[in-house]
């Protein structure tokens, strides 16, 4: 559908920044290993990925390079993974050490490396993955970062082949390592692992994406595929934000705050948690090893995007999206004049909360302050999970407190729309005592909840015992200001049918050929959605006319109705309305005037809900 | 109207985890200064204030002692006010030192402090101040403090006096930043100042308040008063999470994720930005001088609440509240049958989107996103901001591309509801250039916004220039159907009445009396809003009735109606409605079957826009 000749803006933000800072051409690129010393030091490309899985690139975002260090912190996620954080905890660190990237930065006695960010600490992670042979320890992480990056990386060969060479500083760590015993095997082969895991190819868009997927919880944003257990990614991020550029790390914070890793091949990542993740591509290092553009993006992208992570306005208002009480907002349970007196004056007890967004500590907090605040004028709770994205576990016990507290005071309590929300369902009933789960409903609609809560609530208040049910004979709405004569006519036109409960009384797309008048029993007005399920929109009862708008504006019927139990109508034939109309004209009139009287109840209900809803 | 016997939720929560780490006797009370020695180990409070404003206390929140090392950051914000960024950062550094809390960690060369946390940099922050003498200093520090804390703090003498008797140590420090010229005036009064600020009373609750304001971008958030500028939160908030817990920052940003700071009295800060505040109290200390159960709170209420601030879910989805068009969702313009059919095959053109929440990058880039995806299907673009609680300056920008893109294609854009976000509306009126203006509009609300671009687009496909306007003689909907000879009975009942541009034709509360044919002119019918201003429900034309609703169910007018311009009705009185039945029957039938078939098509309308809104 996209307009051929239309970029998206973000894009326009990113080429304008990429433009800028192209002019800058200060730093050199690597040349510790001639492969690395090859590089364009022109190259430059930005990729900005959402955690909602939007992609965007500009300049040279498909060259492949190799990772270098950014691969320390996903090998960190796969240690932690694969050995639990206090046996990690236990081996490395996760102090800064406010010294250079390749300082040794053992602690004095124990020899444990103070983060696994730098070196000896990385050397120290990598020797905790798991798997029975080097190959497939190397199979392992190549199989998570391919599902950190949504494709199938490969190695350089001939980058490793040098790192392999020259890195007797790295196999001197790995001695050390094993002398302290944080490695307790023979230390070549991890070192070996380590320039592997640094040999790996990827491209500045793979980084976009890998940074991505730590800032949408360990879920690749764009595959849906998780590539680490969203309970590590805290721990992947907090070694990145306090140790992730070395003695940078305070400026770092300060100027950019976002949690980052750099490689000397000109790579650098950077995550802001629960919104994007930015991979920078640039050659030319600075004097720390960092990609000199590659910090200058990140810079500019928190501060021209507003992106630093500490600095965030308040977010918990918008948890509510409507409050309504059965006061102004009833289900579709069609109700005698007096039964809509009632809940008119006393629904305020039935209070109906619609909540959205994501349940965390914040947003579910503000929505428990408001019900407990105004606990004492609530009988019956509704809450509306339909559009509510997530919610953990913090929420849920927040809500069964709620729950809890509303039932001892009398109350009932019903969760609509939870069906979606496994955790939530699982929580309150592991943790809700028997004697509340009787006043805890899990209904599937507000409709339904609603109705049952109107129901008991005119139980309550009804003046009498079941005082609307008793009236000896069957009135109908309709035949209101009609003497007994005039009924008697309309009754001898009446044709009774009755129905077995769940049978179809009228099809969506009949035509509309009678006007019922429903004298025992109850029915449902039903439409189906584009899921495919049903929805209730209406349930008359005894006394009540249906089918009434298709007989007068003559289009099919645009709903289908269904018998709720044993069902008798009693049908006024088109033709037989237009004869009662030619030979008993006032009576006619007086079924016209109730008609119109029914619809413009109906449509002030209907504006009272469309004006609480906008 | 909260239950007596009914406490909330979250102090719930508190109370539990009060109660287990009360049972924590571990640590020492500080004794450098025999007043600091006096405290009791057992007082123990806790305090949680949200972004909100919402304050929950449990144990001694309302025990006075010292801020001690706690009033670091906000003297560091205070610096960054009165000298701007630059100037504090030539003065004072951001790195962590990796070292204990008085270390002197001066940069080599320089003198420059590593951070504002330690001593020596928070006495060069002091320092910075500004004011003419030093009581000026000091009442402008505790005027800063009570507007975080919401309420007049007090020094304490005697303390004060103590850490003047005893601070050599920080005299030391104040003649060594004289030395290296980072204070550049006689320190000793630097000192005496930073002993006082040392030397503030607070309670647990104070400090919960005064991190909430830091959580809430300096304003405090229960008395709605600022006390730092926003642009400076930030860096305050980076000082703390790099260097507020000395060499335990990593593991705190590891264990716990939020930017704190403690001081030696037993106080401790920490905060969730955007969310909340945490101020715990608690005397005895560990060996890094900070207090045990403090940092134990912390870290249960990171953990048990899922606070960690690298630890977020995705957020983006849930800024477009409905996505509706014109093809199902309508003005209150009142159209002709043949407008409403073209409404319905072309309104797919107009594109309406309601916002809300706040719009930063993330949140608005979904959007945008989607806006641009469907570009070449919108002609007439509405964005409704009516929900939206904050937006910032990158939202603005990508707005404002957003407008440029679809005018350029040669749409229309609107913003609806912008008045209340005046940021918005300065941005957009400084950068959007004329040519683009004229395709852009404001208007004040959606229902207005809506009319004009379903006129707009009404002319642009109707099948001959003005076909709707061109019939000859008018033709009232509710006479379909009536020979001539009837409409002449039923028009020599008519009273005909003409109304100025502006008059009341109804007013809300009148009795209906009457049925209302427009035969020129428009009318609007408008309720009053609780907050005193008019909405306009529904605009009528010539050939329309109005007025039919109270007239069938004899209630008191609802609405008032309001020419828009000059305007002639025909009215039908109630009595002459009475006349017309008795004496031609079949044509009060027809009038009252056109009534029906009215109510009815108004009925679906607001059926269908009830089931998009819910």
């Amino acid at each position: 559908m996209s307009h051929p000749s239309l970029t998206q803006p973000v894009v326009d933000l990113l080429q304008q920044i990429h433009a800028d800072i192209a002019t800058i051409n200060s730093g050199d690129v690597a040349s510790y290993i001639p492969e690395l010393a090859k590089a364009n030091p022109d190259w430059f490309g930005i990729c900005l990925v959402t955690a909602t899985g939007a992609v965007y690139e500009v300049g040279d975002t498909a060259l492949p390079f190799t990772i270098q260090s950014i691969s320390k912190p996903f090998v960190y996620g796969m240690a932690l993974e694969d050995n639990g954080r206090p046996e990690v905890l236990q081996k490395v660190g996760v102090e800064p050490t406010g010294d250079v990237f390749n300082s040794i930065s053992l602690e004095a006695g124990t020899g444990r490396p103070r983060n696994p960010m730098i070196n000896a600490g990385a050397i120290a992670t990598t020797g905790m993955i798991a798997g029975k042979t080097p190959q497939s320890k190397f199979r392992r992480m190549l199989e998570t970062f391919n599902a950190y990056a949504g494709r199938e990386l490969v190695l350089d060969g001939t980058i490793y082949g040098s790192e392999n060479e020259t890195g007797h500083r790295n196999r001197a760590i790995g001695h050390m390592l094993r002398n302290f015993e944080i490695l307790t095997v023979d230390p070549i082969p991890v070192v070996d692992l380590y320039f592997k895991q640094c040999s790996i190819e990827v491209t500045c868009r793979d980084l976009g994406i890998m940074a991505a997927t730590l800032a949408n919880r360990g879920i690749n944003p764009v595959t849906g595929k998780q590539a680490i257990r969203a309970e590590y990614v805290g721990s992947v991020l907090s070694v990145m934000e306090s140790c992730g550029t070395y003695d940078f790390a305070g400026e770092w914070i300060y100027h950019v705050g976002l949690p980052a890793k750099s490689g000397v091949a000109g790579g650098i990542i950077a995550v802001l948690p629960g919104q994007l993740g930015i991979g920078v591509f640039s050659p030319p290092l600075d004097e720390r090893g960092n990609s000199v553009r590659g910090i200058r993006v990140c810079q500019e992208l928190s501060r021209s995007l507003d992106l630093h992570q500490l600095s965030r306005v308040s977010m918990g208002r918008v948890t509510i999206r409507t409050k309504l009480t059965a006061a102004e907002f009833n289900s579709g349970r069609a109700r005698t004049q007096e039964e809509q007196k009632l809940l008119r004056e006393h629904g305020g007890l039935i209070q109906i909360y619609q909540l959205q967004g994501h349940l965390a500590f914040s947003t579910t907090e503000t929505v428990v302050r408001d019900i407990i605040d105004h606990a004492s004028a609530i009988k019956h709770l509704i809450l509306d999970f339909k559009r509510v994205v997530t919610l953990n576990e913090c929420a849920c016990h927040l809500l069964q407190l709620v729950v809890e507290k509303l039932v001892a005071l009398g109350g009932t309590v019903s969760f609509v729309h939870s069906q979606q929300l496994p955790l939530l369902r699982r929580y309150l009933k592991a943790k809700l005592s028997a004697q509340v789960e009787a006043s805890f409903r899990q209904p599937e609609d507000i409709d339904s909840a609603l109705e049952k809560c109107e129901d008991e609530l005119l139980a309550s208040v009804s003046s009498g015992p079941g005082a609307a049910l008793v009236s000896t004979e069957l009135k109908f709405e309709l035949f209101d200001g009609l003497s007994p004569d005039e009924v008697a006519i309309i009754t001898s036109c009446l044709q009774r049918r009755s129905y077995a409960k769940g049978a179809v009384i009228i099809n969506a797309g009949d035509e509309a050929r009678e006007l019922f008048f429903l004298a025992e029993g109850h029915v449902s007005v039903l439409v189906k959605l584009p899921s495919g399920s049903r929805k209730r929109l209406a349930t008359f009862t005894a006394g009540m006319a249906f089918g009434e708008m298709a007989v007068i504006d003559h289009a099919p019927r645009s709903a289908m109705i269904v018998a709720d139990d044993a069902v008798t109508c009693n049908l006024l034939m088109l033709e037989d309305l237009e004869k009662i109309g030619i030979q008993h004209p006032s009576i006619k009139i007086k079924l016209l005037e109730n008609l119109c009287l029914s619809l413009c109840r109906k449509l002030r209900k209907a504006n009272r809900e469309l004006s609480l809803l906008e």
